[in-house]
């Protein structure tokens, strides 16, 4: 089997090969661009890995896995026109540097390029993985609008906000990882419980951000702490301290996450006050936790022995106890 | 055979017919909307009427023919957005109605999509159908941001502009068709033909739309006369008088396009004037007749008889020399 390090370093020299057009340069560059930002390369680590679990030939899985990056940096690329943001990755992004005409043109021709890479799938399983990257590319776009929705509203409930994320963050995981599987020659019942296991596994991964927004440190992260405290986005932190504070406390909060005058580092250490009296911290490490017993859970049932496993259980606990 | 009014009623109903989610309903209504305002469906006409010169089951090709029509609202519905275009097809474009972010949302999720619609294609054509696909996508992306990137320019070569409209308009047509046949048993060589003969339409096509936009009535084409000289838009016609005009038309031509102070209907009588004395719609004419006379041609050499062509040739003449 291959390490996460090697398996990482496969897809990086992919995607870093892959055959833009030269013309338009006005709209490949910014694709390029957007790709050789970095980032964690996660889901189509997940996706090797998971073709791994059930192969030894895991090149079948790599245009797959690519395909699953580039639609995940389409979406980054487009979330940031609409959330007006104007760092990616420490550096500018596409809308600021190109405009946001190139940007959400670029964007297109971005996902069309990530279809085009699953083209290379094996056409044995190609209607199979075109219907699970269908489905996931257009829940995304759901969980994109319904966090959309969800900033104009003052509160949103605790399984609203599950059910976003799940769209948004975990459903692409799972995407990624059955899709592995499936050119791994995963049985259906095996990934079922892979789709399971990175849904789970997204969940978590994806509360765990949310922790370290406003728990980390600047240090590991690498980007100022209270990020999404400062712009007033919703959270598993806001969503379960609005649900649990009583109405004056409530007021507060929603007074401070509104506050667009206040001085970040205030603001910050004010609704972060809030936060440790409620307990909500402690919460969202419940959440965490239970999420990844699930996810270990669903792994440990397939039909695979205990080492082939292994190196998944490991990425698991790194995702969700990581620091960074 | 089925007639082009069967054919166009198959297309409608199957259209209107779409099952999209109910929710969240931000992000799906924009996209019915979109799909509901009608227009030609000249795209999925030609799929369907090319896999009809081959086969007489067209239901095959249904589910492909809407994804290349969906496909095409998609495009209109983002071009919107980067033209900053009030109207569309009568009706307010979805980013004035719902804003610009929902506007591109609602856009990634209709190309996903039309996608979706793929899915349905044989999984024995798939492959075949799913590389089309991107390629004719990808190119018009390409052609969407040459357009962009003339509006810089003073002027553009004829080439570069013929070069441009085959990509944004002639192989949309193109792609549309060479499915169409695809889905109806065509071989190898009758797909070549098709897509030269769609090719070659669309560039007429694309040229007849130029003249209609400064030569039509507005009683037929439902809107103002000389839209695109009122925006400064490149044509056919702007390019073809900035090729022949001397240094001093040239000056006054541009000078009038970029003149966004000047009453609307003086500054397209202005430079109708122009033309006229250049003799530029003469020349846009004898284009359309080129195109159209190689477009038969390639229509011609099918393997098929003649009665099996005959709708075809008939819809190439209508379009080539419609009126609206």
């Amino acid at each position: 089997m291959y390490s996460k390090e090697e398996l990482s370093a496969i897809i990086e020299e992919y995607i870093h090969a892959l055959p833009f057009p030269e013309e338009p340069d006005t709209l490949y560059e910014p694709i390029v661009y957007s790709l050789s930002k970095g980032g964690k390369r996660l889901r189509p680590l997940l996706a090797m890995m998971a073709c791994n679990i059930f192969s030894d030939d895991v090149a079948c899985a790599l245009p797959c896995a690519a395909a699953v990056e580039v639609f995940h940096n389409f979406t980054l690329l487009h979330d940031d026109i609409m959330d007006n943001a104007a760092v990616r990755r420490g550096k500018p992004a596409v809308h600021r540097k190109w405009g946001v005409n190139s940007a959400i043109l670029s964007g297109d021709a971005m996902m069309i390029y990530s279809y085009r890479l699953l083209e290379q799938a094996d056409p044995a399983i190609l209607p199979r993985i075109f219907r699970i990257f269908n489905d996931t590319s257009l829940k995304v776009c759901e969980g994109q609008q319904y966090d959309m929705d969800f900033e104009a509203l003052e509160r949103v409930p605790m399984e609203d906000y599950l059910h976003m994320i799940s769209l948004k963050t975990a459903v692409l995981l799972a995407g990624a990882a059955v899709i592995g599987a499936v050119c791994g020659g995963a049985s259906q019942e095996d990934c079922d419980r892979i789709y399971t296991f990175a849904t789970e596994l997204g969940m978590a991964f994806q509360i765990r951000d949310d922790i370290l927004d406003s728990y980390g440190t600047q240090d590991s992260l690498g980007k100022k702490i209270g990020g999404d405290i400062t712009e007033g986005k919703k959270t598993f932190l806001t969503t379960a301290a609005m649900e649990i504070a009583d109405e004056d406390t409530r007021r507060k909060l929603g007074g401070l996450m509104h506050n667009r005058e206040m001085i970040a580092d205030e603001k910050v250490a004010r609704v972060l006050a809030i936060y440790d009296s409620l307990g909500v911290r402690e919460q969202a490490e419940t959440a965490v936790e239970r999420y990844t017993a699930r996810a270990t859970e669903a792994l440990a049932a397939l039909s695979v022995s205990g080492g082939r496993r292994e190196p998944m259980e490991r990425l698991a606990l790194e995702l969700t106890k990581r620091l960074s």
